[in-house]
């Protein structure tokens, strides 16, 4: 089955919304089987929504609307289908009572052009939505599966998940497996798997994020042993020739990763960062659970805190320069004894836009580690803005740090 | 002009990624005058790309295409629309040198396929991407305008602004104003601006960002002063109305406002976090020359680095906890005597998911603000997951700032 989600909204058109509804809705359509082809959007007016109707009835076989179920005048999704397909609307008694008992329940009064809201087209199978006052609408047309839902993200999601899914769910299965990688670019990776790209089941696909890619294997059938069968061949053939650079087979992020290998080995780790400015401590704070594992970040933004915090050699700044490799080692060095943890990273690097130097430009970064057993400092020199100079410094430590743990 | 806005990549049919490209084109082109009208995305593969080209042709005068423009075999975006179009597609000697030369700038070998990128259309216009290897495409066929820029968003953001819009922009000028507020929530400002949000030239809309609300003035004219004295009479009479809420007019993010003012007053700052783990340093040194402001940055994220790093009193640990107000207090005074600055803050608090209880629960943080005359704590509770929560402390934070700064 080919869908088609088709979004009807002035603000998305505006760009005064993202539009997260087609977003969670193709996920879930692809999880249960059903390939996803096209997302539109439109403005809130009769001629584009009967344009985009007739469109996707020539080429998908379930139509998706969200939005413009609402009881203002700007709202037509269900009059404008109905009437484009020649389907007459009545009151539903059973819509109607459940938006006066949501009234109700509200305790307040309800307002007369909520009824609008329980017509629907006849023949029409009611979405009960009980969270809010628009109904869902399941039609069958021809052939086609058509299905209109609010445009409020929580309502959506909770009808399409508990009344859309039985309705539309298919014995096909569509499998995906990701597998996350770091460390090297989209297209020396392709390059090395360039005779398994053209696999038709699984496909291949690679999604390069900043500093990262993911690689994601999209397998189908009837026989869901068979689907799995197909994923972790291809998954062992890929792993075979570039392990070093998989983090994670769960589509996970490198810092979950990170926290969790700290968490196994009940390893305590600790940060210091002057270029990348927290980023590192910030983004493993996100993960919960983190307090297990990490035991303090200090940012030595100015030369005094790295002397005051981490015990960084006067002479070692004024011999080497701030950036430098021997301020890197003695950061992590320095931080590593004073919170007495098992391993202690560092940051020092000129993030810009501006004090590079041709000596030392703009991009320039040391990565400081130290261990009970050992320290050791990595030279990098990134590109990009100052932004993307701290993220990829930041992910580089992620990357160092996995290698070791 | 009206515009259509095609996004190509099996990612985002996948449900993997947002389309946030789309969402940030809409906004800027209405900002320049051009109308919107739809959005289309489609999967990686010639057939449906050719049938969007098609169907946008037949309904829009400018056609924007992000996505397709990379190096590997799935990139056809470029070579789908010419072989539609019928135009023969060369090398450009220009892209070509400067994709070596941005290879050459890594220090990495360029991989055979990137010299795929340097093929444009005939007669095309090279929009040049400093920051990545896939050049944008301006095109103009049969009336239409056709531009191609590539999906990774700082990259098309960039070409957008920089080479895109002198190309399309309308002489019917179109400008706005934007108003930033924090502290305010969007039905509460609704309600204090209702007798002019009816307003057509300019015409007012709020938009809501985690914990801050936007507001856009956006007036349109043919005559540049008109349309600047329409869009300042507005300004000044929202001014008058929600003067103590407003932390910019120039759409910027309400850290750069606080690092611009502690540089104008010559003040230097420390951090000391908790539950936000790092997020409010690593925003502030997002901000260029932050350096010069702020002193130092330290994550207690342990009780013992409480103690030790900011000389938290164990006694105060033990008889409040380290979520409290006198924990919070101690914090900032104790990172301000530390690192000799003239205005100190800190955040205690539970970001969750677990970690509440019924005294303490999740979402409660304590900001402390120490200066070299005075130190007092506030006490919020926010809502919203772990993310969430840390978010909108740091919010806090900083229009705590804005306020005695």
């Amino acid at each position: 089955m080919k869908a088609e989600i088709i979004s009807v909204g002035t603000e998305l058109i505006l760009g005064n919304i993202l539009n997260t509804n087609t977003y969670y809705l193709s996920k879930r359509l692809w999880e249960i089987g059903i390939e996803v082809l096209y997302h539109t959007s439109i403005k809130d007016e009769p001629k584009f929504l009967e344009e985009a109707l007739n469109i996707a009835l020539g080429r998908a076989d379930l139509l998706i609307f969200t939005g413009g179920l609402g009881p203002t005048s700007d709202d037509m999704t269900k009059e404008v289908i109905c009437k484009t397909l020649g389907i007459d609307m009545e009151l539903n008694k059973e819509a109607e009572k459940d938006i006066k008992d949501y009234f109700y329940s509200l305790n307040r009064p309800m307002s007369g052009n909520n009824i609008k809201q329980a017509y629907l087209p006849k023949g029409a199978q009611y979405l009960i939505n009980e969270i809010g006052t628009a109904p869902g609408v399941y039609i069958e047309n021809s052939g086609k599966k058509i299905i209109m839902l609010p445009g409020p993200p929580k309502e959506m999601k909770l009808m399409f998940n508990k009344y859309v899914i039985p309705l539309i769910k298919q014995d096909y299965i569509i499998k995906v497996q990701t597998i996350n990688t770091i460390g090297i670019g989209e297209s020396s990776l392709e390059t090395i798997l360039m005779d398994l790209t053209s696999s038709k089941n699984p496909t291949i696909a690679t999604y390069p994020k900043e500093g990262q890619v993911d690689i994601k294997l999209v397998a189908k059938g009837y026989d869901e042993d068979k689907v799995d069968c197909l994923l972790k061949e291809m998954k062992e053939r890929i792993s075979g020739r570039i392990s070093e650079y998989i983090y994670s087979y769960k589509d996970e992020k490198i810092e979950e990763v990170i926290v969790n290998k700290l968490k196994r080995k009940k390893l305590k780790i600790a940060i210091c960062e002057s270029c990348t400015g927290g980023l590192i401590t910030s983004k493993l704070t996100k993960i919960p659970g983190v307090s297990e594992v990490l035991e303090r970040g200090i940012v030595t933004y100015s030369n005094k805190s790295k002397v005051e915090e981490v015990n960084v050699n006067k002479t070692t700044l004024d011999k080497y320069g701030a950036v430098s490799e021997e301020v890197a080692l003695e950061m992590a060095q320095g931080i590593l004894e004073k919170a007495g943890v098992d391993i202690a990273v560092s940051t020092t690097g000129i993030a810009g836009p501006t004090g590079g130097s041709n000596k030392k430009p703009i991009g320039l970064v040391y990565i400081g580690i130290a261990t009970r057993n050992s320290s050791y400092a990595i030279k990098s020199i990134f590109k990009g803005d100052r932004e993307s100079i701290q993220k990829r410094a930041a992910l580089k430590v992620f990357d160092e740090l996995r290698k070791i743990l």
